[in-house]
């Protein structure tokens, strides 16, 4: 009994997410220069713990902090006016944090700068055991070309970033499908081709032949029209991603670049937010894809109802021979740290599709929360099973 | 080297105009946000004078400075903690510029970063009378591709942005001249693509029928062996670009894109440091270009010296009718508030050109200094020019 009281305490001290200044004396010295941080700086660092270490000169601060995670950590100040401090272990992967200097948040000067949170600032890469599937190896490398446009729609110019893979401009014959490929809430068309590496995921893929040759375009999922935008008030205005996607995105790519215009050779997908917008695209569309991606989202989010499969996205789950005939790969991911509302509202889809018998596949992304190496490795795992 | 940067340093305090806080009654209040904020920022705006203002919350900050110019300028606190302040009048155009809050020089959380002055930082345009030249508007747009590779001079894998003219993708069966465009010191292969237009210069320029379609090529002028940077101790390596350029990238570029590969289809042009490690790369290699931009620099810079033909550049200049010939456009440019050395340095450089008979377009960008717009409307100017 007392073994097992005693357990539990440990137990429970272990999990604690809550990490003191005091255990700063059990720190690991062997902090490296972060991989993302800007040309020639050494600060911030990252050790075998996981644990971020800042620098920053501000001789005249009171008090700064490093922010990450939820957390604000009290840097220390030396005598030449060097504030120094670290964080408790992060997550692997990639995470978004800050500064905070007299009680201004801004970004760090020593990372480079990434669109998430809904702003552009400092990003950290934690080195994960895998991260060898979206290295830069000596393999033939695909283009990231930025193109915009202007939509009717919306009534303004818009922008996608589209991967051609290696050889589509030496090729001028050969024709490839197409994966649209949408970001999270507070995020734009950057993140995938930035920190996402979609690019090298697909690079590396394709090199070894677990992936298809494909074309990704990579757009903006925030889409309003005007008068959206002047009725919504304090309110977040209902997106026209659909609309713009399917009626002015698809018929562009496809007259700009060497697609195969069918539904066969096209897939969708996305992270979250843009996990929820592709699958009731797909489901409203289904003569223009044939794949879908839900990576850390679903269409019933943040519900934690029973879905009925007769109401849910008007009926689109309904006749399950049809879905799984029409749908070639219904894929669902998460990672094992996510909160518990994507498990739960995961979960209930889940339990729709089971009890319809439409086949799907699931993967779990181990150690790893709501955040980028999650989607990286949803990407690496789904793109293997395209256009098969 | 290290003269080079100290003069460069020195040239550019010196230009500084140093306004003092007492101005401040006489500011006009029509400040609007700038136009490369970060999507939904309020902050930094700018007024009709060039004023710049900014704003932040700092509530326990001790002192808030706006560092643009070369000047600091103190921020005023409000009691609910928020500093806001302005500078004087700037010039017209775009300027990097950064946060000072007690003592730690930072990144405006409001603007869009850049990358310039050896840093990814805060950027802020003041619009000028003539921006409508890179405006986005309702015409063919481009295309800009990122492409990696492998470079076996230095060792490392490298990058460069290829804009590709409107057409470029549909048009499988027509073929370019490509133009090189480099990057100035402290600068690299992004910032010609962002904030310097050249995608938006060259589609309103295509659209208007004032330049031919061309692909340009914008890639990294520091290219360093390895055996080079162990040797460099103390001072900054002697960069292998031209090696790069000749060996690898242009091959690359003629192999993987439809371009036009001789002499007569092919030009080159850089800013600052760029002007003059591509005037002797032409010099060096008049088989591979036929088109020369020195935008606000030029190989002699930062000698006061007259030019002697028969030594510079190893006597590239010595047989003008050589260089008349085989130079269809030798291009040189300034703005007219750079600083002095510019001017001598050029002057000294166009003296020579004059003795020899060499013929050359000089162009002057009123009221801009050793900065972006200057070279916007240089790429502006001599594009036009190119491939006739």
């Amino acid at each position: 009994m007392k073994n097992r009281l005693l357990i539990l305490m440990l137990a429970a001290f272990l999990a604690a997410p809550i990490f003191s200044q005091t255990n700063q004396d059990k720190i690991v010295e062997d902090f490296e220069s972060s991989s993302v941080n800007q040309q020639g700086k050494e600060f911030p660092k990252v050790n075998s713990e996981g644990r971020v270490r800042v620098r920053i000169e501000a001789p005249e601060a009171n008090k700064v902090q490093l922010d990450i995670g939820g957390v604000k950590y009290d840097l220390e100040k030396s005598e030449d006016g060097v504030w120094i401090g670290e964080s408790a272990p992060q997550d692997e992967g990639f995470h978004y944090y800050q500064l905070n200097i007299d009680g201004a948040s801004v970004p760090d000067p020593g990372s480079k700068y990434y669109y998430g949170a809904g702003r552009w600032g400092s990003g950290i890469e934690i080195p994960a055991s895998d991260d060898e599937f979206f290295e830069l190896k000596d393999v033939p490398h695909g283009s990231v070309s930025e193109n915009i446009y202007y939509s009717n729609i919306t009534k303004n110019w818009r922008r996608n970033f589209v991967y051609t893979p290696p050889g589509y401009f030496e090729n001028a014959d050969k024709n490839y499908p197409v994966l649209y490929l949408q970001h999270g809430s507070y995020e734009d068309e950057t993140g995938w081709s930035s920190q996402g590496h979609t690019n090298l995921i697909l690079d590396n893929l394709i090199a070894s032949g677990d992936a298809e040759p494909m074309i990704i375009v990579m757009d903006n999922g925030y889409a309003y029209k005007p008068e959206d935008l002047e009725n919504a008030g304090e309110n977040r205005p209902r997106s026209s991603f659909e609309e713009v996607l399917i009626q002015e995105v698809i018929p562009q790519i496809d007259e700009k670049f060497r697609t195969i215009p069918n539904r066969e050779n096209r897939a969708i997908a996305g992270l979250s937010m843009g996990a929820s917008q592709t699958m009731s695209i797909i489901m409203n569309n289904l003569n223009h894809f044939a794949y879908y991606g839900g990576f850390s989202g679903t269409a019933n989010f943040p519900g934690n109802e029973d879905l009925d499969p007769e109401e849910f996205l008007n009926g689109a789950f309904s006749d399950a021979e049809e879905v799984n005939e029409k749908i070639k790969v219904l894929w669902l991911g998460l990672g094992t740290k996510e909160a518990e509302v994507f498990f739960k509202t995961v979960g209930k889809f889940r339990d729709m599709l089971d009890k319809q018998d439409i086949e799907y596949t699931y993967y779990e992304s181990p150690g790893t929360a709501h955040e980028w190496h999650t989607w990286r490795r949803s990407l690496y795992q789904y793109a293997q099973l395209l256009f098969d």
